[in-house]
């Protein structure tokens, strides 16, 4: 830190991602939630396409992708904003509806980047615990005063909730919004864009990162109500009004006039996954009821980090996080390809005849 | 604007970027200091092979990119950040560096992205007039307090400092930050990033969207010593740590092992730019000294809004700004391919002959 660093950001702690192997480096990458598979062929030809052109401005209106979204979606372009990824909407949904008199609310085992974009905003933020059976609170979350930010399905649990309560908690106070991650929706849980047109206090953020295999692209979008869009439309243009290049504007409305690869693509992980987990409790480990990319899972005779270091010493990169305590003893496993699977399996079966002798 | 929208960003007026035109309409266009050239064949050959790999994410340290332009710029690796356009390393920086005891100071005729920047910030800001010849008040500048923000060569005047100016400003108050926005510095003036090592309280932020044919890939770098780049860093990273996508920073370290084509068309436009600003001044216009990719003229008998809504009835974009007052008479007219510039002249001449009659 140097010494001109402004104090209003001491003890910013930020976020972690997931580490990236170094060149030369071979792992079996399972813990960043990618996608196994390439971009869709005719997002790769658009964004080929697109490179010469570059010495160009990017449209700042982003207005095919808006255009292209708003067919798939049933919604209209003014519903519709685009984001360097969908962190970028999410960061703007702190700044934009939460400040001191309105908290972010969130639960204590979700997305590890809210509480970091609410402390980089310099709002409060409250924290519901997780039930234990890792299910939200959903009645804690209704009567907490604030903005609401569920992950749906939840992260890095996997566990999704149901369209009715989403309802719920948009019904449980009109005055506030609720911001619905569905950066995993794909996989297997419900949608609430559908939900826009009912309800004003509804912003749903969704990711190409996943399902559409563009994490490397950065393209996250919003849903919401056209007033809503216009909020986040004003910090998007008092901070980057270019903030998704060129390239990846082409590749995200060819990926989403290409939904038959990603469907494709979605059921297979879909199959993987409950391969996976049934794999996983078979040699003793608990497993959530993931509808998202990834599985949960934690073994009663080894710890957490334990089984994280010795995965990576076998060439398997997964994910562990310390906190909060009661996850520690969990790691969450990207599902790729069958044969990444495959290899992981192998693994976990080495480790287990190495540990549990 | 949404009943949700927080009223701290009451009054915030985005930023207006230049006008891009719609599909099907067909202009020169000279409004948004863009190069007429494509990126450099080196850069569009790396594009193209990192679109197939975007499944998984971009380097979130973005290493590659860093090192080449430490080698480059003659620094280390660290003290180099990478930024999705230079405007989010300046947006950063009013956020890193200002606060309520530290305002932001800068010309009150520069980027007009800075009082939008402070203003998203919720940070003061000082502007001080820039002397009647439009060169910047050095004196003035360096007795107040605060956060210094010099756009080098200035925009949209062009006109541009020494480095003796640069350093007196940064010896002026060792105890503030001196931010040199050098986003048109390739095209004339003198870069202070070899000053970096001298001064703890240098900042110098680049961008790939002029001199590199790169606007619509977005990318901008800072320049500082470490621990001013660690201030940025925790920023970026408590924001987002993948800011910058992995086609832009595949093309970025090839456009830099590619200087000469970088340079050789720096000399093309700085050969167009002298031979428009000889051509405007002989039809009677005045023509600030301009050091970047573009000029900034103005004629005693026709107005500044007026020129400019007649250029574009005969298809030639450029821009005007209508504040600050003093400069209203203005158009800023970027500097592209001979052959843009001969459709330019042809339409000031038409319009001359039509306005002075």
């Amino acid at each position: 830190m140097s010494r001109f660093f402004s104090k209003k950001y001491d003890g910013l702690t930020p976020y972690v991602p997931g580490e990236q192997p170094k060149k030369g480096q071979k792992f079996v990458k399972l813990n960043t939630n990618e996608s196994p598979f390439p971009p869709s062929p005719k997002a790769v030809a658009a964004g080929i396409k697109a490179v010469n052109g570059l010495n160009l401005y990017s449209d700042p209106l982003c207005l095919k992708l808006r255009q292209t979204a708003a067919g798939v979606f049933g919604v209209g372009a003014g519903n519709v904003i685009c984001g360097n990824g969908s962190d970028e909407v999410l960061n703007f949904a702190f700044a934009a509806f939460c400040d001191g008199l309105t908290p972010a609310v969130f639960p204590d085992v979700t997305y590890g980047f809210y509480p970091v974009f609410a402390a980089q905003n310099r709002v409060p933020f409250v924290e519901i615990p997780l039930k234990d059976d890792f299910s939200v609170d959903v009645e804690r979350m209704a009567a907490e005063k604030g903005t609401l930010f569920i992950a749906n399905p939840n992260a890095p649990t996997g566990v999704a909730l149901s369209i009715e309560t989403i309802e719920f908690l948009l019904e449980s106070d009109p005055s506030r919004m609720v911001v619905v991650d569905e950066a995993y929706v794909d996989f297997g849980a419900e949608s609430a864009v559908g939900l826009i047109g009912k309800y004003e206090n509804l912003l749903v953020t969704q990711t190409f990162s996943k399902s559409r295999s563009m994490a490397g692209a950065r393209l996250g979008l919003g849903f919401a109500q056209e007033s809503v869009i216009a909020d986040i439309e004003t910090l998007r243009n008092s901070l980057n009004p270019y903030n998704v290049n060129s390239v990846t504007l082409a590749m995200g409305a060819a990926a989403l006039e290409d939904e038959e690869y990603t469907r494709a693509n979605c059921l297979v992980i879909g199959k993987n996954r409950e391969r996976t987990a049934e794999f996983l409790r078979s040699r003793g480990f608990v497993v959530t009821d993931s509808k998202a990319n990834f599985v949960f899972a934690s073994h009663p005779e080894i710890g957490g980090a334990e089984f994280n270091m010795k995965l990576r010493e076998k060439g398997v990169l997964v994910r562990h996080f310390g906190r909060p305590e009661r996850i520690a003893d969990y790691n969450r496993i990207t599902v790729g390809s069958a044969e990444q699977m495959e290899l992981f399996e192998k693994a976990v079966d080495a480790i287990l005849l190495e540990t549990l002798k």
